[in-house]
Formats: structure tokens, C-alpha cells, sequence
């Protein structure tokens, strides 16, 4: 899927133009100049709340108070419990912070959600349509006098955040005050969602690559080589413990997460998390009985920064990834104590998949692939008869998908986006507001699954009708930018920043552009959006056994969007003249829309990968739906595989046939070539 | 040229494979563990010197005391005057850094250089082969015990490889202790060449692009406009000053420069120069005889450190480019006064050519490329002949570019190497070593010049008989990386980092690659690497009037090397859609060597660039052969510019006529498409 939540910070600021409204607007939206003001049905009454909390902030002597949109492990997707930025707001937006002082409450917010938060917000909040940390720095100069206190909860907060926003206040006296019981928490009270308690459960052996002795010898092996020798690695991303432990549960949305943190000391291991979640089956999993180096303590979920501070007393050096340590923890650990990597070696080991985690992953595509085919089977069916909606068509996508074997619910909210709502980059219908889809627009759709096995994330876009000549030279534009990426040879230790603008060259060429990342790494029955992987700067450098979404796209404001995303596994590369060479083995099997190809437009070496990529989805795909007994899907599939031809071909020649032909068409063409 | 000096820093650790020795060795090299040990003729004793040093290490209290390898400028290339590590070590190569102890003396430079190491060093120095802070500061804390002082001159180190090094000894209990009278010039005393003083000069009208006072007009406008109000810019980098005010001298091998500093604040202009080479004329046109915020006060040039020292006294905050301001200097302006960015915005202004200058570059590349056109006929001549080697060569090459209109001699140190020498990046021959070009060998000549409009900069490979199939497999390779890049149309504001890779994709392909830069900056009659243009991370983006090589290369390990370099222009592009996107117009006009190039491996867009490039050759540079009735060398260039034709071509077939030929190849070839 294209790049939301963490991401979306680095995405927003460069979005492409700015979305139009899709609904006539006015009527549903709040008019704060009116008097008096008007409000939509959908807007939250915050005139109690903000009082109450107001209350709350003078008690603490608080001129300010920073509500972001995290959890305490920087999560993409936040549980219920914390989201205390649209309690306060009561706007939903999966994006934006705010900032509440005496007199005001103002929120920030990127281009995506400025109708929503004009939806849902009363007249109590200032809508600032901005991002990043220098806009709220500057509000909060100019809106709270000198000698102020602005209050925030560390443990919502990133290292690089906090810097960031301490460097901007510096000499300005103001200040940042620490306040680690979290005042939005104090008013919120009894209304607010419990912490999620249901069961944490072990993914069955034929699911994981390794048992987690296994990857905690290999971290502590890691730690024994490291240079700055750490003693213990903290884990405080919540994919951290779940993949290390092979645990999972459901906390948050579309991830199967559970709160908890891991302090694995060269001989301990300390999970912190609610104990009484765990069954005694898993806590014999975990060996939680004994007291040696291989047994698992659990300890309080609420006790963390207490033990870190306790463990960070004696001669220890504690390893973190600082793009998501929260600053609530970094700061109780002595500086010279904190062995700093962007990235913690779970992090990174989690990220190169072994053999058969990659076999997991490639089978969970496979099955993936036939909820899809079945989809735009039911489409082609469907559309013409005027019955799919943006959000019908996304519960029968998720339908489909759950029918698929080991299925664990879709991997992210569905973007299904018709005609010019495909142009706003993270789209999704509701069931209130949606589009008819029509053979007349495009459509996109950017889904994904859970799996037992694997976590899935695919788009594809597709027209019924008569695209414009325009939508089929930029959705074959985007097809070459897609390919150019996949049948690129690389030196292993590429970093993805350096090739992701071969996913835009057939585009730059034509003067077009997209403003999102052009991919992300993915896990096994984990995050969509996997850290460290991808093609941004904060990315780590390709290394064989990565997964990750290649996903260029073309957006035409008001009109339509396009987007052709594929997950793919990095593989070693057979060159000519050897050496250490990487290259994308694609492991998404769904054809492309044949209707939008311009043949005309493709190289002859990008016609050949793309006919050879048919070829693999017919050796994969089909005899998974013949097996099923799914015809119809399976004649799609032979129809959509189909060679493609240029019907205006580059042909190369034999030097011994130049001539000839040259003379051939001279004849024929009564020219010369 | 490839990227030495500062730029090898970047480029050494990544170069690939290490090279052979070029002469029969042992007999030239030094051999310290023989007794006694072998010196050859070229070693040069440094034991008195070391001795001596060592005494005033010991007045210091000093146990350890850091050479580098640069001046207080942090000049690519330095004079004799500030060549330090050369008098103490022994050793003249351009990179390099010591390191004496009380017992020990220590070099580490990169491979470039260690045979020439092992030939100019004596047995008092241990060899590292190894570049950065890091094997320094561990070798430091290996022979230094804990308590340790470790003298260095602040004016010689960078804020970087201060803070590295700083960082590297932190909490260990040894500490660097700034010595602003350098300890190596005591100890050099009278035998120390003096400080340059030729006279400074002013460049006339028609090679500058604006006057000086236009560009302190401009900026001091950015110091306006800047969030931080900067009330000072300080230019320590020599090209800063020389551009700004449009003066030339020539302290500095191969650069027009001459000793200084700049402090141009808000009301005044202070340049710090040894007076005594200033002329009326030149005081006259630097207004020197008035106090107004448009008269330049000349300061002298030793006088920097104290009066920037003074005015940091004052409310000022004083603008700086971190990338090359000296340790020393930045070590005096308080923390809170200082607005640092990478590059101070003369660096920045100087990088974007106005239209008057592009002119005047462009006009010194037409005629550089007739020197290099007379060079390339009289190779083909007189290599035949068995009569020329690579040092001869170079002072050809050289003698052609000073009889061309402007010359100021070359840009940086020939680099004429034949057959294996050509493998190591770097190599350059001299009057003792150097090799016979040879027919059978390829060739490899990478040079530039100095003329009063412009710098240039162009590598050209070349093989008078007949080359091997790899050698023509490897030299188009790196000619489709040449044009890839050339020919890409990319976004305002790309940051060359991101599109660098499209130079090396055709080599990546067949697993052949190139261990160095892809390109740098060059100057109007200034640097021939001009910062901070280019394709490495720590560059700026691309914008419109930038100039920048583009430079792949292969190097085949003890055989041959291949480097094909041009110089281009960033320009607007025109795209089908519109957008503000830009492309590179190449400057450089000397063509390719047609016997190298294996035309089926070009892509029909790669040979249609080609050509229309033989095309632009032709216009530009027919012409200026012809008035000057260089028969011979216009012959040449008709004959190396014919358009060239796939022998196995691609042919794109109109729609219509794709199954006619389809019939007739069938015919023809007894079977079908």
C-alpha cells in the first residue's frame, strides 16, 4: 500500500497537489465565520473536554500541552485506548497533532485529512494544514508568552521529535516540561477504552522461520560482536517482541500486536506485558518458570521505565534503534550507558527473511493472488450491472481474502477508489461516503491480507471501458517505472534511495510525477509497513532476502490516480561477469490491466519482462485455480496472460538480415530507411 | 577528472580491488625489515626532523601531535608552503595523515598511494593502508596511555574530523589539546618555503558574470531573508573569496587563488590578504579607500582569528559553512552566534552560473575540446611510431591547452595512463615512471584547464589497434552510463545522490561497476571541483546553471581502465507535459572512440543521443577547425562524428507495416517472428 501512518509524515509534505473536494461540501463541513458558528452532524462537542483539561493543565502550571498521534511504541496503528488525540480533537484522522493552551487548541494536520478534520472538529480548534514539528514550534512561540511551560508525555514522543522541537524552542524561554502521567488520560477517565487484554497465543512451528531461542541467540551473538559490547537490547516496537518471541495477539488495528516490551540482557530475558493474558501453555512456551539465561520473566507491561532505570544503575551499556525508542525511555538511561543505532538488531534481523519464512511469504502471495483474481473477475461481472460501490467493493475484496486459507483479516483499511477519488493517494471509502464505481472511470485498488504465513499489500488499477489515450500513457508510464525497478541488477548494499528514481524515469520523462515513497518492507504475519526496508533515506541497504512493495503511481488531481504495486523479494543476481549482485524476484502474481497498456510506449526489454512475468503468474497461479475448480478465474487468467505484442515493434535484428530489410521496407515503404 | 583530494576521502574506502604494482618494486621500495634496513635512493631521512619535533612536543607536554594533509582552507590542493606532512613523513602524495608519538611515527593514506609510501618514506614511519578517523584514533589509543595529551592545530582540521576524532576519544581518558602555533612549522623553520606573494589581480569585465559589488548585493539580500538573520557571512574556503571578488593570484597549484579570509557583515567588507600584493589599481577597484558598507577594508591575512574573535564580542550571529570552516575558526564564535549551514551562501551562489557565465564556460570548452582534438590526431600519429609515453604525452596535451586563447595552464595534474596504469583511478606519470603508449594498449587521458572564462575537465579512453571484446563490452557499458545519466530528465531540485545510479545501471547489468564518484562542480577559471555541486550525498540539489562532470569509469585490475567524463550543463528541460523538470546539456565536445563502442549493445535511444551528440560536435566545433585551417584535425572529426549505425539494429516498425516485415523476415528466414 502506499505509505501511511510513520510513513506518511515523510509523504505528506511532498504530495502532489492538493485533493479536491468529492462531496458538494459546505453543508457537511463546520463554518466557524458564521454567527453563530455551523456545525455539522459529525462534529464532536469538545467545549467540557477541553475545559476539564484546561483544569487539569493549570494544576500542573501548564501554559501548553502537545497531544500527538502515537502510541508508546510509535505504532502505525493505534489501539482505541490511545487515541487521545481524537478524544480531545474529535477529529479520526490517523494523522495530525495538537496542541491545546489556555485561550486555543489548534491541530496540524497533511492535505489528506483537511476535509475530515473540517467534519469533525467544532469551532474550539484551529485547523492548521501543515506538518512537522517547526509549524507547532512557531505556533507555540507566538501564542504562548515567554517564560511559558508546555507540557508533553515522553513516552509519545520520538527521540528525533523531542530534539527536534527542543532545538526550535531553544533561547526562546519556553520550555518543554516531561509530564509522565498523561493528562488527556486524567480527563478522559472512565469513558476511555481499556488497555486490550484478550489472549497472546504462539504461532504454530510450521509458521515461523525460527523457534525464539533461536533468535535470541542470535541477537546476544550479535551483541557479543558489537564494538560498543551492549549488554542488553531494548525492545520497544511492538513487532520487536512479536516477531522475537513468535507471539502475537490483536491490540491494534490490521497488525497482530500486543503492548509489551523485551529487555534481553546477555543472560536474561524480561518480557514486559500483561501477565494475565499469557495461558499457562504459553507460559511453558516461554520457559517462564526457570531463572537462566533461556527463560523468559515476565514482568509488568506498566513497570518498564521503572526497570530500565533500575537495570541502567549498574555497568551496562543498553542497545536501542532511536528512530522509534520513545524519549520517555532514552531518557532514563544514562547517556554514556545507550549504545545508538537506528535500528535495533531485532529490527534488522527480522528484516532478512530466512529461506523458509520466504517460502511462508511466497505462499501466503500465492493465495493472496487468487482472492485478487477472483475480485476483478467479480468486477468485470459486477461494475457494468451499476451495484459495486467504493465500499461494497472493498468488503467483497476482504471477503474474498478471508476465504483464503489461513486468513487473518485484511492488512490495512482498503483503499477502493473510483474515478477522482483514486487521485487522493490514501483514499478509503466509508459506508456513508463512497463512489459508484462506473465503466467509464478508473479504479484502485491498494488492499492487503493477513495470513498466518505472510502479510500481503497489492495494487492494481483498472478501467472497463475506453481509457483516454492520457490515462493509458501514464498507467504504461508507471508500468515502465515499475518494471525498470523490478529487472533492475544492483551491488548488494545498495541502498533503496539510490535506485528508486528508476521507478520514475519513464514518468520524469513526460513531466509526471508522484509524491509518495515507491516502497516499504513487509512482514511475515506482521507489519505492511515494516521498518527498516524501503527506498527512503532512513532506509537500511538491500540485502538478500528483504521483502519489499514496489509501488510507483501517477495522480491527476480531480480526475483519476493510478497505482501498480507489487511486493518483491531480493534475491541474489547471476550477471554476466559475476561479482555480488542483488536483483527483485516479484512474488504478487496478479496480471496488469491489458486495456491501459500502450504497447507502443515499451522497450523491447521491458515487453520481454513484462511477458515473462505473465508466463510465471500462469505457472503459479494456474494450477491454483484449476485445483479449485475456479474456471471462469482461471480462462481471466490465461486472457490477462496472454504475450503481449507491440503492434508498432522494435525488432532487433541479425546484421545479416539488416540489409535485407532495409531494403524490404525501402521497396515496400518507397523511402529509405 | 575522478574525484581526488577532499573527494577521495569519499571515494578510497569504496575503490574497488587494489592495484599491482607497476614496476618491478622491491628494489625502489623501502624494506624495514631487513638489517640494517634497505632504503632506496627516493626515501628521505627523517630522523633529525622527527628528533627535533619530538623536543618541541615534549616543551608541550604533548605525547602525540596530528599532521594532516591540508591547509587552513581546507584546500583540494595546498602550496609547498603548507606541505607539513610531506616535510615531516617524507612522503608527497596528496592524501595522507601522521601521527608522531614519542616513540613512533604513523601514515595512513588510502591504496592510491602506498607503493609510493614504501618508495618516500624511511624506516621511521609505519605505513597504515587504511583512510578516516577511526584507525587513527585506534591507534592512537593503542600507544597512547590513558592521561595521554595529543596536540593538533585547529586551523587544520575540519569541525568534523574534530568532532570524529573527539567523539572517537571520548571517556578514555585522552584529550586532543588545540596548538594554534603549529608545532611542524617550528620545527621547519628557515627551510620552510615562504608564504606565495605574487601579485593579486582583478579578473577584466568580460570574464565575470556579475561585479563584486552586485555579488555582495546578493548576499547580503540572502542574509536578509535568512530565519536566522545572520549580521555576518565568514568565507574561509579560498574559492569563496577569489569569486566573490572577482580576484585571481596563484598561491595554489593548478587554482588562481591566493591566501585569504572574507568577513562580509552587514555594513562592511573585510578581506584579510597580505596588503603588500594588493595594487593601487586593485585597492582603487575594491574601494579600499573609503568606510562605507561597499568599501572593502583589507585586513591583514594573519589577523583572522583575533578579529573574528572581536566582532563575535557584539550582538552578531555570523553565517558559516560547516562542510569546510576550520576547527579553529569555529572554535571562537560562540555557540549561540553561529548560523551554520553546510555550505555558507557564496558556496551556494558561486554553484549556479548566470547566463554571461555559462557563456564563458561554454566558449572555454569549444576550445579545449580543439586542444583535445589536436591531441587525440597527434596520438594517432605518433603513437604508432613507439614515441610516446605517458609523461610525454601529458606535456602535449598540456602544450596544446596553452596554445588555446585565455590558457592559464592546467586544472589539476594530467592523468595519462596506459595499459594497467589506467586501472588505478588516480595515477598520474612521471618524468622517472612512467610507460610507452603502446598500440596494443588502451589509453586513458582525463585533464583539464585553466582559462580566464572558464575551468574544464573531460576524460576521453582511446585504443589505436584492435581492442578485445570485453574491452568494447566494458567501454560501451560505461559510454550507456554516460548517456543514461546525460539524457535523464528529472524533477527541479533532484539531488544528484538519487540519479547517480543511472550512470552505472548498464555496467550493473553485466556486473562490472566503478569504485569512485559519479561527478563534481566545476568553475569559472576557479576550482576544477567545485563544491558543492555533484552526485554525492553530502551535495546540493540540481538546479538550472549548475555545471557538473559526469564521469563513470570501469577498471579491470592490472589491465586496462576506462573512464568516459563530460561536462554538462543543468537546463530546463521541455516535457510533453510541462512540470518543472530539468536535464544536462553537455559542454564537453570531443567525441568517443568509434572502435570501442560495440553498437549492439546500445538502445535505439542511446544511439539516437549519441548521434545527435555528433551532430552538436560538429556545429560547435567544425567551424572553429576550420577557421584556423586545422585540415587534418577537421578530417578527424568528420570521420569520428559520421552518425553511427546499429550493424544488428533495432528497428521500430510503424503498426501497419509490422506484418509485412514479420512476412518477409519469414521468408527469409525460413521461419516466423
Amino acid at each position: 500500500m502506499v505509505l501511511a501512518g510513520l510513513w506518511a509524515f515523510l509523504l505528506c509534505a511532498c504530495v502532489l497537489g492538493h485533493p479536491k473536494q468529492t462531496t458538494s461540501g459546505g453543508e457537511d463541513m463546520r463554518n466557524c465565520s458564521v454567527t453563530p458558528p455551523f456545525l455539522p452532524v459529525t462534529a464532536v462537542n469538545t467545549t467540557v473536554r477541553l475545559k476539564d483539561f484546561r483544569q487539569h493543565m493549570e494544576t500542573k502550571g501548564l501554559d501548553a500541552y502537545i497531544i500527538p498521534d502515537t502510541d508508546a511504541h510509535m505504532s502505525e496503528y493505534i489501539a482505541e485506548h490511545d487515541e487521545r488525540r481524537r478524544w480531545i480533537s474529535g477529529f479520526s484522522g490517523s494523522a495530525g497533532n495538537a496542541v491545546v493552551s489556555k485561550m486555543k487548541a489548534a491541530l496540524w494536520t497533511d492535505s489528506r485529512y483537511w476535509i475530515q478534520a473540517e467534519r469533525q472538529m467544532d469551532c474550539n480548534w484551529e485547523l492548521h494544514k501543515e506538518v512537522g514539528t517547526l509549524p507547532m514550534a512557531t505556533w507555540i512561540l507566538a501564542e504562548i508568552p515567554a517564560g511559558g511551560q508546555i507540557g508533553f508525555d515522553p513516552f509519545l514522543f520520538s527521540i528525533d521529535t523531542w530534539k527536534s522541537l527542543d532545538l526550535h524552542l531553544q533561547g526562546s524561554n519556553r520550555s518543554l516540561v516531561a509530564i509522565t502521567d498523561n493528562l488527556v488520560d486524567q480527563v478522559w477517565g472512565t469513558e476511555r477504552p481499556s488497555l486490550p487484554s484478550q489472549p497472546i497465543y504462539y504461532l504454530q512451528e510450521n509458521f515461523t522461520g525460527s523457534t525464539w531461542q533461536e533468535k535470541v541467540t542470535e541477537i546476544r551473538n550479535q551483541m557479543q560482536t558489537h564494538s560498543n559490547a551492549p549488554t542488553a537490547v531494548l525492545l520497544s516496537a511492538l513487532d520487536e517482541t512479536a516477531w522475537l518471541f513468535n507471539l502475537r495477539s490483536n491490540d491494534i488495528p490490521y497488525n497482530p500486536f500486543f503492548y509489551s516490551y523485551t529487555l534481553l540482557t546477555n543472560s536474561s530475558i524480561r518480557l514486559f506485558v500483561n501477565a494475565s493474558r499469557l495461558s499457562s501453555d504459553v507460559l511453558q512456551y516461554l520457559s517462564s518458570d526457570c531463572t537462566g539465561p533461556m527463560c523468559v520473566q515476565i514482568e509488568d507491561y506498566g513497570r518498564i521505565q521503572e526497570s530500565i532505570q533500575k537495570y541502567s544503575v549498574e555497568d551496562v551499556r543498553v542497545w536501542i534503534g532511536t528512530e522509534y525508542t520513545t524519549y520517555g525511555l532514552y531518557g532514563v538511561i544514562p547517556q554514556e550507558k545507550l549504545v545508538e543505532d537506528s535500528y535495533s538488531p531485532v529490527m534488522v534481523a527480522k528484516s532478512v527473511k530466512n529461506r523458509k519464512e520466504q517460502d511462508l511469504l511466497r505462499a501466503a502471495h500465492v493465495r493472496d493472488a487468487v482472492a485478487m483474481i477472483r475480485y476483478l473477475v467479480w468486477l468485470e461481472e459486477n461494475v457494468p450491472q451499476g451495484t459495486v460501490d467504493e465500499f461494497s467493493g472493498a468488503e467483497q475484496v476482504n471477503k474474498f481474502r478471508g476465504e483464503e486459507e489461513f486468513s487473518s483479516g485484511p492488512s490495512f483499511e482498503t483503499i477502493s477508489a473510483s474515478g477522482l477519488n483514486a487521485a487522493l493517494a490514501h483514499y478509503s471509502p466509508t459506508k456513508e461516503i463512497h463512489r459508484t464505481l462506473s465503466q467509464d472511470e478508473m479504479y484502485l485498488l491498494d488492499s492487503g491480507g493477513q495470513y498466518w504465513d505472510g502479510t500481503t499489500d497489492i495494487t492494481r488499477t483498472v478501467h472497463w471501458g475506453i481509457p483516454s489515450s492520457f490515462q493509458k500513457e501514464a498507467y504504461t508510464r508507471v508500468l515502465m517505472g515499475n518494471i525498470d525497478l523490478c529487472r533492475l541488477v544492483f551491488p548488494s548494499s545498495t541502498s533503496g534511495r539510490v535506485v528508486e528514481a528508476f521507478a520514475r524515469r519513464a514518468l520524469w520523462e513526460a513531466g509526471l510525477n508522484y509524491g509518495h515513497g515507491t516502497g516499504h518492507g513487509i512482514g511475515n504475519f506482521l507489519s505492511v509497513h515494516e521498518w527498516p526496508v524501503g527506498f527512503q533515506s532512513n532506509n537500511i541497504a538491500m540485502a538478500k532476502g528483504m521483502f519489499t512493495s514496489i509501488e510507483p503511481g501517477y495522480y491527476q488531481d480531480g480526475e483519476f490516480g493510478i497505482r501498480i504495486e507489487d511486493v518483491a523479494l531480493v534475491v541474489e543476481a547471476q550477471t554476466k561477469y559475476g561479482g555480488s549482485y542483488l536483483a527483485f524476484e516479484v512474488v504478487s502474481l496478479v496480471p496488469y490491466s491489458r486495456n491501459l497498456i500502450n504497447t507502443t510506449l515499451l522497450l523491447p526489454e521491458q515487453l520481454e519482462y513484462l511477458n515473462q512475468y505473465y508466463k510465471t503468474i500462469r505457472q503459479k497461479i494456474g494450477p491454483e485455480l484449476q485445483q479449485r475448480n475456479l474456471k471462469q478465474e482461471y480462462e481471466w487468467l490465461l486472457k490477462n496472460t496472454e504475450p503481449l505484442i507491440d503492434n508498432s515493434s522494435w525488432v532487433r535484428l541479425p546484421a545479416s538480415l539488416t540489409i535485407l530489410v532495409a531494403t524490404t521496407l525501402a521497396l515496400a515503404l518507397g523511402q529509405s530507411l
